[in-house]
């Protein structure tokens, strides 16, 4: 059995955004020259995201609409958790929607995909340096 | 280490349904002759989730009626993804709430289970032909 | 490939509870020997979690106060699941947005976390004896 690691940075300028990291994925399994096996991709902070979905602008902020609807930024005193100092009590809820994690399937050494996935991460407490992780395991 | 990999295929006659599609992992899973590892199943699709709950069919309506409460379908326009001739923009959020994959323990030849887990397929845009893939790896 | 499992146990006084399990886990990832591979950490019951965020307990109450907004217990009569003679209806709602499972990369022998990961038992309907699955593959 093989295994690759590779730590992704990130310094997001938005609080939020969204952002396509298939390419950077891909990079990595060819790196890891593993053909068959599993590839986990996952935020190693617990205010962002990695999901799978469309690559399409609109629904990017449809996204966004959505995760402000569903656990607003303000008013901060809402959150318990943001009477520590921190402004962030609604990433750490926006992120449990969106997930902290993918694990893809590598097949024929290639990141076995549908047609329309791509691998994003969703950044909810942005302004700061911030990873994901990818770890390969396989043959 | 020995890999599997089988795509389900779904052609769903309603827009959205939850689907037990656990004899089918199973089957893979029998076909695969492996023993101990992990088995990854996934939606292939971006409107489409694969989660692990109840085979109960009040429950199934109650995920229905909920999902349709938190991203509702009509107006279609109230979703920008749909400006790109769409209507599934809501299928693309109800999906982030269900998930896109579960990982699943193969034990013994089996999956690894808890009394009521049960594997589904939720379809939130059907009439079409959409796919799962189950990837096993492991010994 | 060497593959380890364990069945850890809780039995949650209240009807809801987040239970930091990390140590536990880490436990079992000595016990397993692996040094590089995945482990998947699962709710093996449906009304449950495992989920990855920060062990902050304002964050906790917000969790908590959140989940119960957005899939209430009462009415129970609300939720077609509890016709069953069940009142945990809305459990099964909390479990999808705080998901069933987590996969952790094990790297060095340590299971590969960002500076604050860690992982919670989410109890949605307690006051009975439930078991998590840790299940590591690797080398």
């Amino acid at each position: 059995m093989k295994s690759y690691r590779k730590e992704l940075w990130f310094d997001v300028p938005k609080r939020r955004d969204y952002i396509n990291i298939t390419p950077m994925v891909d990079e990595c399994l060819r790196e890891s020259r593993i053909n068959e096996g599993l590839c986990l991709v996952n935020a190693m902070h617990i205010t962002a995201s990695v999901y799978i979905n469309d690559n399409e602008q609109g629904l990017l902020q449809d996204y966004d609409d959505w995760l402000e609807g569903l656990a607003p930024h303000e008013p901060v005193s809402h959150y318990r958790h943001n009477r520590t100092g921190e402004d962030n009590g609604d990433a750490h809820l926006k992120r449990q929607i969106m997930g902290r994690e993918v694990v893809v399937a590598v097949s024929e050494g290639k990141l076995d995909f549908g047609p329309w996935e791509q691998i994003f991460y969703g950044e909810f407490d942005g302004q700061r340096r911030k990873r994901v992780l990818v770890k390969i395991i396989g043959e």
